[in-house]
């Protein structure tokens, strides 16, 4: 590597080498896991490079090429496995200049890369009342080629799936790492092979997303005295065919009162358990009566408070997904947490009975290959990495699907299956494979088992034949 | 029934006695069952009333009261269980001129019940680029009133189940009929009281619906060796969270070749099963592959036909629901149909099996609950009504649901579970007992089993508590 001759090579393109600033984008929330804590605490590039043009994206992945600088794109660096950390130092690209939305139409928009996701949806909200159909609850930071390349679902999953699921994507832009970069427009099923790759094999400069109706959605937290009261009512809230909600998350006690400090006020107790929502107004009235039925505790509308008392919340989607982890870490930064997948009540079930309050539950309702699954996201009261192990492998045993969030690899984390198409694609992407380097297994070990008995959450092209399994 | 005084006391509100007139005022699509047919055939009125308004409504019904005239609603009279059919003669009240829209706004419209469902549509798509969540296949001819006191669902029902589900209607306007008729607002669990009733607790004058997002959907057909293949493939679309669909539809062969004239060019064979498809236009393309994928044929797509093309074809939702009956009918004059419910893909497998060409399948694939199910509305080679009992039996025994479509009661059709809250309710609105009378069992029959082992299409309050079993 020689980056000296390869920063000279950039010209204009505004680079970073001030040592803290060159630390501080090296990171991203690794530090979730203890585990990732440890290892990646010392990882660091040595320049960052901040492109404001794809013709710039292509310069710079030429020279790095040429100079054999290894180069890990970043967008907010809010993801949590540590995929955005140089392992092998190099040049970060940090994407978030490349910023325009190029393109609103009525069911679809085009952006660059960067764009910030609530940022892209207030554009195309005024354009044509239309939203995406789901964003990680990192929505007000991260960038959509973050999310597409390093996330997975969020809110809004409920109803539409995920990243994974082939139609959530309809067109990317990738400029590959070679003597001369090309820009490549990946349609169909090739969009699976750079979803969810942590930029292992393209960096995406655009892409192209479905939008659905835009709604004011209302935010809403239902008070249960136990977490399987709680999810029992999630699920029947998610069968519904009729009421249209975004979000539905049911959080043990005593989470909901311990970490979600400025909706305490609205909690009755330690022991009160809660189910989050984001109900379209249409749907408020008929919930409410749905949560009579269910002998539920309606804690707080956000429809009916004053703007004052608005004001003072956080968006409830602010207390799901990661977001209840990161609050819980604010107060408590010895837990850390889990990636479940629970088939039905009776598993979530088991999951309370065996561990108890040292893995208080956090559930997300979503939907999966067309069936409403529990998807955990558990707190887990950390005490060593032997005991997180058993705490997975009690799950596996179980019949509970997990996906490791203390891995940084694709394939170790469980989200991503590397089938021999995508590592095609890299090889032809990426033929020096210097494009975050240290991510993909397959690509470091020639003999890796595609095969292996494990469930993907991303399985690639497989998703075409439907269920992941 | 003293009907001279009746109409004496209308006024202005225009009136029809033309005996030919009543006579087919009096009837709706009951000749659709053999044995309807049979038993309704000389069932009719003596009068037809059209009010122009709310007030007019409200007279008709003092008035009926008053002079013990039995009342049965009208809108399109498209039902095809007789629903509409004056069993006790007296008044036809036909609501067809009561077809205002209201209130239109960006989630929801308030309008009369006497509004075709197409003009409705046509009026929100205009005004908020919104549409009805679902639509029966009469979409072009049915009312709203008559859609919710007669109907079930239908295209749209795989994305948001059917007028059943909590949620998917907002509120509803109803006339008592007392001696001084109430108008009524329901909300929340009360309109499970009058939805799907026939009109026999009240007048619906006007209903609030939730809009979706409208889309130009793309009409759509696929072919397939076997009806199976037919069924996985529609299975898999169906679960598949990222391609949103309004209408997926497998029908065996020889239905689609033999029925579906004018669509007959684009199918191979009479050997070919088809799969209806109607999508949203940003799913096309990854639809397109994950047709290619497995393996099916793609017949025919809307969006690549030239204009003179496209005027010559029907909607393709004119191809489904009880309209793929409805064509048959027209080549076929004796043959009938079925309504059942397979919960999964090896029942409808045992019923191709078992039935072969007495009974070619036709499946909407539909949500019940929050799972995709196997609606279905197959063909029956009509031979006698021993026979379309056995095959009741059969499918009842082989745990596949029977709506049954022969019969002209609430309860004996299997739609309706009239339970206590309903029928008190009919007490109130209708203590006369005059309204539509004989379609409700619960009236006539004191000593009904509200608790009888029966499973229900519309389970009433139950539904709240989730799923109809
Ligand atoms: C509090 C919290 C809550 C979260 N909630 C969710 C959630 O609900 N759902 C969810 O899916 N995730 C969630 N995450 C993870 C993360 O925030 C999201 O996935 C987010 O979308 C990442 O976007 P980013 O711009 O921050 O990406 P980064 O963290 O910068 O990058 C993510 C990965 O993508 C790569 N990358 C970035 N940009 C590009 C590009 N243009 N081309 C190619 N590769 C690129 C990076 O190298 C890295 O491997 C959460 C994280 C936190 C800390
Ligand atoms: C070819 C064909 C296809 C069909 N497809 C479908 C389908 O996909 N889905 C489906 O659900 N149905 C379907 N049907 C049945 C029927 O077309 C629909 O349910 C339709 O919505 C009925 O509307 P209508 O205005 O014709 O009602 P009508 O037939 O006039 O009345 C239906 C019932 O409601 C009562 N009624 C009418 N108006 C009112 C009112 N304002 N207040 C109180 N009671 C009232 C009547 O007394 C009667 O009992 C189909 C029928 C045919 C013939």
């Amino acid at each position: 590597m020689d980056i000296a001759a390869f920063r000279a090579a950039l010209g204009d393109i505004p680079v970073q080498d001030n040592p803290r600033i060159v630390q501080q984008k090296s990171r991203d929330h690794y530090w979730y896991s203890p585990r990732l804590k440890q290892q990646l605490e010392n990882v660091t590039a040595q320049l960052v490079v901040s492109p404001r043009s794809v013709d710039e994206v292509v310069t710079v992945l030429r020279e790095a090429f040429k100079y054999d600088v290894p180069v890990t794109p970043r967008g907010a660096g809010t993801g949590n496995y540590g995929q955005a950390m140089p392992l092998s130092g190099g040049v970060m690209l940090d994407l978030m200049n490349l910023n325009k939305v190029i393109k609103i139409e009525q069911d679809r928009v085009r952006a660059e890369a960067g764009v910030i996701l609530e940022q892209l949806d207030e554009q195309t909200i005024h354009a044509v009342n239309g939203e995406l159909r789901f964003h990680p609850s990192t929505y007000r930071m991260a960038s959509l080629g973050g999310f597409i390349a390093g996330g997975s679902g969020g809110v809004g999953s409920i109803r539409w799936g995920g990243l994974r699921n082939f139609g959530n994507i309809l067109g990317l832009k990738v400029v590959t790492c070679e003597a001369e970069p090309r820009i490549l427009d990946l349609r169909g099923p090739d969009i699976l092979k750079v979803a969810h790759a942590y930029g292992t094999n393209g960096i995406i400069v655009e892409a192209e997303m479905p939008l659905t109706a835009h709604y004011d959605w209302v935010d809403m937290m239902v008070g249960f005295d136990s977490i399987i009261d709680a999810c029992a009512f999630a699920e029947q809230v998610a069968l519904q065919d009729g009421l249209l909600c975004k979000e539905i998350s049911p959080v043990a006690a005593p989470v909901a009162h311990d970490y979600f400090n400025r909706h305490r006020p609205y909690i009755r107790s330690r022991e009160q358990s809660v189910v989050l929502l984001m109900a379209a107004p249409a749907a408020v009235p008929a919930l409410v009566d749905f949560v009579a039925f269910h002998e539920g505790d309606l804690l707080y509308r956000a429809d009916t408070l004053t703007p004052e008392e608005k004001a003072k919340l956080p968006p409830i989607y602010e207390l799901a997904w990661n977001h209840t982890t990161l609050r819980g870490l604010k107060i408590d930064p010895t837990i850390t947490y889990l990636q479940t997948q629970y088939p039905d009540l009776a598993h979530v079930k088991w999951a309370v009975d065996t561990f108890g309050d040292e893995m208080p539950m956090h559930i997300e309702m979503t939907r999966f290959d067309g069936r409403v699954v529990f998807s955990g996201l558990p707190i887990v009261r950390y005490s060593s990495e032997e005991r997180l192990e058993e705490i997975i492998r009690l799950h596996e045993e179980n019949g509970c699907l997990v996906f490791n969030p203390h891995r940084y690899t694709l394939e170790e984390g469980g989200m991503k299956r590397t089938d021999r198409a995508q590592l095609q694609f890299k090889k032809e992407a990426d033929p020096k494979g210097i494009l975050n380097p240290g991510k993909m297994i397959a690509w470091d070990d020639p003999d890796f088992d595609f095969e292996s008995g494990r469930t993907w959450l991303f399985t690639g092209l497989y998703t075409l034949g439907g269920a992941a399994e």
